[in-house]
Protein backbone atom coordinates (compact mmCIF):
# COMPACT_ATOMS: atom_id res chain seq x y z
CA UNK A 1 0.00 0.00 0.00
CA UNK A 2 1.82 3.53 -0.94
CA UNK A 3 2.01 6.43 1.19
CA UNK A 4 -0.33 8.40 -0.87
CA UNK A 5 -3.32 5.58 -0.09
CA UNK A 6 -2.98 5.27 3.17
CA UNK A 7 -2.87 9.25 3.86
CA UNK A 8 -6.51 8.82 1.78
CA UNK A 9 -7.42 6.07 4.20
CA UNK A 10 -6.86 7.96 7.26
CA UNK A 11 -7.97 11.56 5.97
CA UNK A 12 -11.49 12.05 7.63
CA UNK A 13 -14.45 12.46 4.76
CA UNK A 14 -15.63 15.95 4.79
CA UNK A 15 -18.33 17.66 5.44
CA UNK A 16 -18.36 20.64 2.66
CA UNK A 17 -19.95 21.48 -0.48
CA UNK A 18 -19.40 20.49 -3.35
CA UNK A 19 -19.09 16.59 -2.15
CA UNK A 20 -16.28 16.01 -4.76
CA UNK A 21 -13.81 19.00 -3.21
CA UNK A 22 -10.36 17.84 -2.46
CA UNK A 23 -9.38 18.57 0.85
CA UNK A 24 -6.99 15.82 2.12
CA UNK A 25 -5.28 17.34 5.35
CA UNK A 26 -9.01 17.72 7.27
CA UNK A 27 -9.79 17.16 10.48
CA UNK A 28 -12.85 17.65 12.24
CA UNK A 29 -13.17 20.34 14.68
CA UNK A 30 -12.57 19.22 18.75
CA UNK A 31 -15.05 21.87 19.69
CA UNK A 32 -18.78 21.51 19.44
CA UNK A 33 -20.34 23.95 17.29
CA UNK A 34 -22.39 25.79 20.25
CA UNK A 35 -19.37 26.63 22.21
CA UNK A 36 -17.58 27.64 19.12
CA UNK A 37 -20.43 30.16 18.59
CA UNK A 38 -21.03 31.23 21.97
CA UNK A 39 -17.18 31.79 22.51
CA UNK A 40 -17.00 34.07 18.90
CA UNK A 41 -20.31 35.89 20.66
CA UNK A 42 -18.47 36.46 24.13
CA UNK A 43 -15.46 37.84 22.17
CA UNK A 44 -17.17 39.85 19.96
CA UNK A 45 -19.20 41.54 23.01
CA UNK A 46 -16.24 42.41 24.78
CA UNK A 47 -14.61 44.39 21.79
CA UNK A 48 -18.10 45.74 21.31
CA UNK A 49 -17.67 46.72 25.33
CA UNK A 50 -14.46 47.84 25.26
CA UNK A 51 -14.94 50.21 21.57
CA UNK A 52 -17.93 51.57 23.79
CA UNK A 53 -15.79 52.84 26.26
CA UNK A 54 -13.14 54.01 24.38
CA UNK A 55 -15.54 56.07 22.32
CA UNK A 56 -16.51 57.88 25.12
CA UNK A 57 -15.05 61.38 23.25
CA UNK A 58 -17.35 61.20 19.97
CA UNK A 59 -20.32 63.82 20.26
CA UNK A 60 -23.14 62.15 18.05
CA UNK A 61 -24.64 58.60 17.66
CA UNK A 62 -23.33 57.99 14.74
CA UNK A 63 -19.48 58.67 15.40
CA UNK A 64 -19.73 56.28 18.52
CA UNK A 65 -21.40 53.97 16.45
CA UNK A 66 -18.72 54.45 13.85
CA UNK A 67 -16.01 54.29 16.24
CA UNK A 68 -17.23 50.72 17.47
CA UNK A 69 -17.74 49.38 14.52
CA UNK A 70 -14.53 50.16 13.15
CA UNK A 71 -12.55 48.82 16.55
CA UNK A 72 -14.96 45.39 15.83
CA UNK A 73 -14.03 45.36 12.29
CA UNK A 74 -10.30 46.37 13.20
CA UNK A 75 -10.12 42.84 14.85
CA UNK A 76 -12.04 40.99 12.70
CA UNK A 77 -10.08 42.23 9.81
CA UNK A 78 -6.57 41.80 10.78
CA UNK A 79 -7.22 39.03 13.81
CA UNK A 80 -9.58 36.93 12.39
CA UNK A 81 -9.21 37.65 8.31
CA UNK A 82 -5.72 37.72 8.85
CA UNK A 83 -5.43 34.15 10.86
CA UNK A 84 -7.05 32.99 7.82
CA UNK A 85 -4.34 34.63 5.09
CA UNK A 86 -1.62 33.57 6.93
CA UNK A 87 -2.83 30.14 7.38
CA UNK A 88 -5.16 29.09 4.55
CA UNK A 89 -2.90 26.74 2.70
CA UNK A 90 -3.06 24.60 6.08
CA UNK A 91 -6.14 25.52 7.88
CA UNK A 92 -8.23 22.24 7.50
CA UNK A 93 -6.11 20.41 9.44
CA UNK A 94 -5.21 22.80 12.12
CA UNK A 95 -6.02 22.51 15.70
CA UNK A 96 -6.72 26.27 17.16
CA UNK A 97 -9.77 28.24 18.25
CA UNK A 98 -9.45 30.13 14.96
CA UNK A 99 -8.97 26.95 12.61
CA UNK A 100 -12.46 25.66 14.46
CA UNK A 101 -13.97 29.28 13.58
CA UNK A 102 -12.98 29.07 9.80
CA UNK A 103 -13.60 25.18 9.12
CA UNK A 104 -17.50 26.04 10.86
CA UNK A 105 -18.34 29.26 8.95
CA UNK A 106 -16.57 27.35 5.49
CA UNK A 107 -19.83 25.10 5.87
CA UNK A 108 -21.27 27.93 3.96
CA UNK A 109 -18.61 28.64 1.90
CA UNK A 110 -15.78 26.12 1.34
CA UNK A 111 -13.70 28.35 -0.95
CA UNK A 112 -12.35 29.29 2.29
CA UNK A 113 -10.76 25.86 3.11
CA UNK A 114 -9.43 25.37 -0.52
CA UNK A 115 -8.15 28.69 -0.92
CA UNK A 116 -9.97 29.93 -3.68
CA UNK A 117 -7.66 32.07 -5.77
CA UNK A 118 -11.08 34.88 -5.60
CA UNK A 119 -11.75 34.63 -2.08
CA UNK A 120 -8.27 34.38 -0.73
CA UNK A 121 -7.57 37.61 -2.73
CA UNK A 122 -10.41 39.51 -1.16
CA UNK A 123 -9.85 38.12 1.98
CA UNK A 124 -5.84 39.43 1.99
CA UNK A 125 -7.06 42.91 1.06
CA UNK A 126 -8.93 43.44 3.71
CA UNK A 127 -6.46 42.08 6.14
CA UNK A 128 -3.37 44.16 4.78
CA UNK A 129 -5.79 47.24 3.66
CA UNK A 130 -8.47 47.38 5.26
CA UNK A 131 -7.73 46.16 8.77
CA UNK A 132 -4.65 49.00 9.43
CA UNK A 133 -6.91 51.48 7.52
CA UNK A 134 -9.80 50.57 10.34
CA UNK A 135 -6.87 51.92 12.49
CA UNK A 136 -6.45 55.36 10.69
CA UNK A 137 -10.09 56.10 11.62
CA UNK A 138 -9.73 55.30 14.78
CA UNK A 139 -7.16 57.29 15.94
CA UNK A 140 -7.89 60.28 13.78
CA UNK A 141 -11.29 60.00 15.74
CA UNK A 142 -9.87 60.26 19.17
CA UNK A 143 -7.54 62.83 17.90
CA UNK A 144 -10.55 64.92 16.55
CA UNK A 145 -9.20 65.02 13.18
CA UNK A 146 -12.08 65.77 10.82
CA UNK A 147 -10.34 65.25 7.20
CA UNK A 148 -8.38 62.39 8.03
CA UNK A 149 -11.58 60.57 9.85
CA UNK A 150 -13.92 60.82 7.08
CA UNK A 151 -11.17 60.44 4.05
CA UNK A 152 -9.89 57.31 5.96
CA UNK A 153 -13.82 56.07 6.89
CA UNK A 154 -15.03 56.79 3.44
CA UNK A 155 -11.62 54.68 1.38
CA UNK A 156 -12.30 51.95 4.09
CA UNK A 157 -15.95 51.71 3.97
CA UNK A 158 -15.58 51.38 -0.06
CA UNK A 159 -12.83 48.98 0.10
CA UNK A 160 -15.23 46.74 2.45
CA UNK A 161 -18.16 47.31 0.85
CA UNK A 162 -16.41 46.35 -2.96
CA UNK A 163 -15.54 43.18 -1.11
CA UNK A 164 -18.13 42.15 -0.18
CA UNK A 165 -20.09 42.74 -3.05
CA UNK A 166 -17.28 40.87 -5.09
CA UNK A 167 -17.55 38.00 -2.53
CA UNK A 168 -21.79 37.66 -3.06
CA UNK A 169 -21.08 37.97 -6.43
CA UNK A 170 -18.80 35.63 -6.97
CA UNK A 171 -20.36 33.07 -5.22
CA UNK A 172 -24.02 33.88 -6.42
CA UNK A 173 -22.24 33.26 -9.99
CA UNK A 174 -21.03 30.16 -9.49
CA UNK A 175 -24.87 28.85 -8.12
CA UNK A 176 -23.76 29.02 -4.57
CA UNK A 177 -22.10 25.36 -5.00
CA UNK A 178 -20.02 26.21 -1.85
CA UNK A 179 -22.63 26.12 0.33
CA UNK A 180 -24.12 23.53 2.32
CA UNK A 181 -27.43 23.27 1.48
CA UNK A 182 -28.73 23.50 4.71
CA UNK A 183 -30.98 26.47 4.83
CA UNK A 184 -29.09 27.55 7.97
CA UNK A 185 -25.70 27.56 6.52
CA UNK A 186 -27.09 30.01 3.47
CA UNK A 187 -28.83 32.92 5.69
CA UNK A 188 -27.04 32.83 9.18
CA UNK A 189 -23.78 32.22 8.24
CA UNK A 190 -23.39 33.53 4.75
CA UNK A 191 -26.04 35.70 4.37
CA UNK A 192 -26.38 37.24 7.88
CA UNK A 193 -23.22 37.43 8.74
CA UNK A 194 -21.58 39.27 5.69
CA UNK A 195 -24.87 41.58 5.35
CA UNK A 196 -23.24 44.18 7.83
CA UNK A 197 -20.46 44.62 5.59
CA UNK A 198 -23.02 45.78 2.70
CA UNK A 199 -25.26 47.85 4.97
CA UNK A 200 -22.87 49.68 7.50
CA UNK A 201 -20.03 50.78 4.92
CA UNK A 202 -22.76 51.84 2.76
CA UNK A 203 -24.07 54.07 5.31
CA UNK A 204 -20.66 55.47 6.64
CA UNK A 205 -20.00 56.01 2.86
CA UNK A 206 -22.90 58.63 2.65
CA UNK A 207 -21.96 59.68 6.06
CA UNK A 208 -18.47 60.62 4.99
CA UNK A 209 -19.11 61.86 1.74
CA UNK A 210 -22.05 64.24 3.51
CA UNK A 211 -20.08 65.47 5.92
CA UNK A 212 -16.67 66.60 3.55
CA UNK A 213 -19.61 68.39 1.61
CA UNK A 214 -21.04 70.22 4.27
CA UNK A 215 -17.38 71.13 5.54
CA UNK A 216 -16.39 72.03 2.12
CA UNK A 217 -19.35 74.24 1.39
CA UNK A 218 -19.85 76.03 4.31
CA UNK A 219 -15.96 77.37 4.09
CA UNK A 220 -16.93 78.19 0.35
CA UNK A 221 -20.06 80.20 1.78
CA UNK A 222 -17.84 82.04 4.49
CA UNK A 223 -15.32 82.78 1.71
CA UNK A 224 -17.56 83.93 -0.54
CA UNK A 225 -19.31 86.04 2.34
CA UNK A 226 -15.70 88.11 3.37
CA UNK B 1 -22.55 10.50 -35.76
CA UNK B 2 -24.14 12.25 -32.79
CA UNK B 3 -25.18 16.34 -33.54
CA UNK B 4 -23.00 17.13 -30.46
CA UNK B 5 -20.17 15.06 -32.23
CA UNK B 6 -20.71 17.13 -35.30
CA UNK B 7 -20.62 20.57 -33.60
CA UNK B 8 -17.10 19.71 -31.79
CA UNK B 9 -15.73 18.35 -35.44
CA UNK B 10 -16.89 22.08 -36.55
CA UNK B 11 -15.88 23.95 -33.59
CA UNK B 12 -12.58 25.75 -34.59
CA UNK B 13 -9.76 24.75 -32.64
CA UNK B 14 -8.66 28.05 -30.47
CA UNK B 15 -5.35 29.39 -29.21
CA UNK B 16 -6.20 29.83 -25.65
CA UNK B 17 -4.35 29.26 -22.29
CA UNK B 18 -4.85 26.60 -21.02
CA UNK B 19 -5.30 24.26 -23.56
CA UNK B 20 -7.65 21.82 -23.03
CA UNK B 21 -10.11 25.11 -21.81
CA UNK B 22 -13.39 24.51 -23.61
CA UNK B 23 -14.54 26.97 -25.81
CA UNK B 24 -17.00 24.76 -28.19
CA UNK B 25 -18.80 27.79 -29.76
CA UNK B 26 -15.30 29.89 -30.86
CA UNK B 27 -14.59 31.45 -33.75
CA UNK B 28 -11.61 33.22 -35.35
CA UNK B 29 -11.78 36.83 -35.79
CA UNK B 30 -12.06 38.28 -39.44
CA UNK B 31 -9.82 41.03 -38.39
CA UNK B 32 -5.93 40.53 -38.67
CA UNK B 33 -3.99 41.79 -35.11
CA UNK B 34 -2.59 45.14 -36.68
CA UNK B 35 -5.07 46.44 -38.30
CA UNK B 36 -7.51 45.65 -34.45
CA UNK B 37 -4.70 47.17 -33.07
CA UNK B 38 -4.14 50.55 -35.04
CA UNK B 39 -7.98 51.01 -34.82
CA UNK B 40 -8.02 50.55 -31.37
CA UNK B 41 -5.31 53.16 -31.28
CA UNK B 42 -7.17 55.75 -33.65
CA UNK B 43 -10.05 55.29 -31.38
CA UNK B 44 -8.20 55.46 -27.94
CA UNK B 45 -6.46 59.07 -29.78
CA UNK B 46 -9.38 60.28 -31.14
CA UNK B 47 -11.34 60.10 -27.46
CA UNK B 48 -8.47 61.83 -25.71
CA UNK B 49 -8.56 64.26 -28.27
CA UNK B 50 -11.56 65.25 -27.72
CA UNK B 51 -11.41 65.19 -24.32
CA UNK B 52 -7.79 67.51 -24.30
CA UNK B 53 -10.62 69.80 -26.12
CA UNK B 54 -13.68 69.52 -23.59
CA UNK B 55 -10.98 70.06 -20.80
CA UNK B 56 -10.09 74.01 -22.01
CA UNK B 57 -11.57 75.21 -18.99
CA UNK B 58 -9.65 72.99 -16.06
CA UNK B 59 -6.59 75.35 -14.60
CA UNK B 60 -3.84 72.68 -13.72
CA UNK B 61 -1.81 70.00 -15.21
CA UNK B 62 -3.30 67.56 -13.03
CA UNK B 63 -6.77 69.14 -13.75
CA UNK B 64 -6.72 68.68 -17.25
CA UNK B 65 -4.83 65.50 -17.23
CA UNK B 66 -7.42 63.98 -14.73
CA UNK B 67 -10.54 65.12 -16.98
CA UNK B 68 -9.15 63.14 -19.85
CA UNK B 69 -8.09 60.06 -17.87
CA UNK B 70 -11.80 60.26 -16.88
CA UNK B 71 -13.08 60.86 -20.69
CA UNK B 72 -10.82 57.55 -21.69
CA UNK B 73 -12.28 55.69 -18.78
CA UNK B 74 -15.88 55.98 -19.54
CA UNK B 75 -15.54 54.97 -23.11
CA UNK B 76 -13.30 52.16 -22.31
CA UNK B 77 -15.85 51.10 -18.68
CA UNK B 78 -18.88 51.11 -20.83
CA UNK B 79 -18.04 50.90 -24.13
CA UNK B 80 -15.53 48.37 -24.13
CA UNK B 81 -16.20 46.68 -20.57
CA UNK B 82 -19.88 47.03 -21.10
CA UNK B 83 -20.19 45.45 -24.03
CA UNK B 84 -17.81 42.63 -22.64
CA UNK B 85 -19.91 41.97 -19.52
CA UNK B 86 -23.75 42.27 -21.73
CA UNK B 87 -22.07 39.44 -23.84
CA UNK B 88 -19.66 37.52 -22.25
CA UNK B 89 -21.34 34.59 -22.74
CA UNK B 90 -21.38 34.24 -26.47
CA UNK B 91 -18.31 36.69 -26.98
CA UNK B 92 -16.00 33.82 -28.42
CA UNK B 93 -18.55 33.35 -31.14
CA UNK B 94 -19.94 36.99 -32.29
CA UNK B 95 -18.65 38.76 -35.26
CA UNK B 96 -17.86 42.35 -34.42
CA UNK B 97 -14.86 44.70 -33.90
CA UNK B 98 -15.60 44.46 -30.41
CA UNK B 99 -15.49 41.01 -30.00
CA UNK B 100 -12.50 40.71 -32.24
CA UNK B 101 -10.78 43.12 -30.14
CA UNK B 102 -11.82 40.76 -26.93
CA UNK B 103 -10.59 37.66 -28.74
CA UNK B 104 -7.58 39.59 -29.33
CA UNK B 105 -6.69 40.35 -25.67
CA UNK B 106 -7.46 37.13 -23.92
CA UNK B 107 -4.87 35.62 -25.22
CA UNK B 108 -3.64 37.06 -22.25
CA UNK B 109 -5.95 36.00 -20.01
CA UNK B 110 -8.46 33.88 -21.26
CA UNK B 111 -10.71 33.73 -18.51
CA UNK B 112 -12.79 36.64 -20.84
CA UNK B 113 -13.77 34.32 -23.12
CA UNK B 114 -14.62 31.37 -20.22
CA UNK B 115 -16.85 33.93 -18.30
CA UNK B 116 -14.80 32.76 -14.98
CA UNK B 117 -16.47 34.07 -12.18
CA UNK B 118 -13.87 36.46 -10.57
CA UNK B 119 -13.43 38.75 -13.99
CA UNK B 120 -16.77 38.33 -14.88
CA UNK B 121 -17.89 39.84 -11.78
CA UNK B 122 -14.96 42.67 -11.44
CA UNK B 123 -15.59 43.74 -14.82
CA UNK B 124 -19.76 44.31 -13.91
CA UNK B 125 -18.53 46.15 -11.29
CA UNK B 126 -16.37 48.64 -13.51
CA UNK B 127 -18.88 48.71 -16.01
CA UNK B 128 -22.11 49.56 -13.63
CA UNK B 129 -20.19 51.67 -11.28
CA UNK B 130 -16.68 52.80 -12.02
CA UNK B 131 -18.20 53.80 -15.45
CA UNK B 132 -20.66 56.23 -14.60
CA UNK B 133 -18.89 57.35 -11.72
CA UNK B 134 -16.74 59.12 -14.47
CA UNK B 135 -18.94 60.93 -15.64
CA UNK B 136 -19.61 62.48 -12.49
CA UNK B 137 -15.98 63.48 -11.71
CA UNK B 138 -16.21 65.28 -15.14
CA UNK B 139 -19.65 66.81 -15.04
CA UNK B 140 -18.69 68.18 -11.30
CA UNK B 141 -15.52 69.27 -12.55
CA UNK B 142 -16.92 71.23 -15.49
CA UNK B 143 -19.27 72.66 -12.79
CA UNK B 144 -16.28 73.17 -11.23
CA UNK B 145 -17.65 71.57 -7.82
CA UNK B 146 -14.78 71.09 -5.85
CA UNK B 147 -16.41 68.64 -3.13
CA UNK B 148 -17.97 66.11 -5.44
CA UNK B 149 -15.54 66.43 -8.10
CA UNK B 150 -13.15 65.35 -5.63
CA UNK B 151 -15.02 62.70 -3.74
CA UNK B 152 -15.98 60.99 -6.68
CA UNK B 153 -12.50 61.21 -7.96
CA UNK B 154 -11.41 59.50 -4.28
CA UNK B 155 -14.37 57.02 -4.78
CA UNK B 156 -13.78 56.17 -8.87
CA UNK B 157 -9.79 55.48 -8.38
CA UNK B 158 -10.50 53.43 -4.98
CA UNK B 159 -12.53 51.37 -7.25
CA UNK B 160 -10.84 51.36 -10.27
CA UNK B 161 -7.35 50.14 -8.19
CA UNK B 162 -8.78 47.65 -6.23
CA UNK B 163 -10.60 45.58 -9.30
CA UNK B 164 -6.73 45.75 -10.78
CA UNK B 165 -5.52 44.45 -6.99
CA UNK B 166 -8.24 41.96 -7.35
CA UNK B 167 -7.36 41.04 -11.07
CA UNK B 168 -3.91 40.48 -10.93
CA UNK B 169 -4.16 39.12 -7.30
CA UNK B 170 -6.16 36.19 -8.93
CA UNK B 171 -4.11 35.56 -11.84
CA UNK B 172 -0.88 35.09 -10.37
CA UNK B 173 -2.61 33.08 -7.78
CA UNK B 174 -3.43 30.82 -10.57
CA UNK B 175 0.05 31.08 -12.40
CA UNK B 176 -1.11 32.98 -15.12
CA UNK B 177 -2.02 29.63 -16.26
CA UNK B 178 -4.91 31.36 -18.46
CA UNK B 179 -1.86 33.36 -20.44
CA UNK B 180 -0.54 32.67 -23.42
CA UNK B 181 3.35 31.42 -23.07
CA UNK B 182 4.39 33.95 -25.42
CA UNK B 183 5.59 37.31 -23.46
CA UNK B 184 4.35 39.40 -25.83
CA UNK B 185 0.94 38.39 -24.34
CA UNK B 186 1.84 38.83 -20.85
CA UNK B 187 4.60 42.13 -20.80
CA UNK B 188 2.15 43.47 -23.67
CA UNK B 189 -1.75 42.75 -23.24
CA UNK B 190 -1.42 41.60 -19.67
CA UNK B 191 0.96 44.11 -17.55
CA UNK B 192 1.31 47.27 -19.61
CA UNK B 193 -2.70 47.82 -21.00
CA UNK B 194 -3.30 47.10 -16.86
CA UNK B 195 -0.77 48.67 -15.31
CA UNK B 196 -2.24 52.45 -16.03
CA UNK B 197 -5.30 51.29 -13.38
CA UNK B 198 -2.53 50.78 -10.80
CA UNK B 199 -0.34 53.76 -11.54
CA UNK B 200 -3.23 56.77 -12.35
CA UNK B 201 -5.30 55.92 -9.92
CA UNK B 202 -2.76 55.52 -7.15
CA UNK B 203 -1.87 59.16 -7.92
CA UNK B 204 -5.40 60.53 -8.28
CA UNK B 205 -6.59 59.27 -4.87
CA UNK B 206 -3.03 60.76 -2.81
CA UNK B 207 -4.59 64.13 -5.17
CA UNK B 208 -7.95 63.98 -4.22
CA UNK B 209 -7.03 63.06 -0.61
CA UNK B 210 -4.46 66.14 -0.12
CA UNK B 211 -6.77 68.45 -1.98
CA UNK B 212 -9.64 67.83 0.08
CA UNK B 213 -7.69 67.63 3.55
CA UNK B 214 -5.98 71.55 2.50
CA UNK B 215 -9.35 72.62 1.71
CA UNK B 216 -10.97 71.72 5.49
CA UNK B 217 -7.50 72.69 6.89
CA UNK B 218 -7.59 75.95 5.10
CA UNK B 219 -11.15 76.83 6.36
CA UNK B 220 -10.41 75.17 9.88
CA UNK B 221 -7.48 77.58 10.22
CA UNK B 222 -9.80 80.01 9.18
CA UNK B 223 -12.70 79.76 11.67
CA UNK B 224 -10.27 80.05 14.07
CA UNK B 225 -8.56 83.30 13.03
CA UNK B 226 -12.20 84.73 13.51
Amino acid sequence: MSADTLFNQQAQKHPYYPLDLSLPHYISSSTETPQLLIALAGLATAIIITGFLLSRGQRSFIDRFAFVWFFLCFFTHVGLEGYYVWNNKTLAGKRSFLADIWREYSLSDSRYLSSETCTLSLEAITAVFDGPMCLVVLFSMLRANFATRHLAQLTTSIAQLYGVVMYFSTSFLQNCDSTHPHPYYFWVYFLSMNLPWIIIPSILIVHSWNAITCRINAANQQFKQE
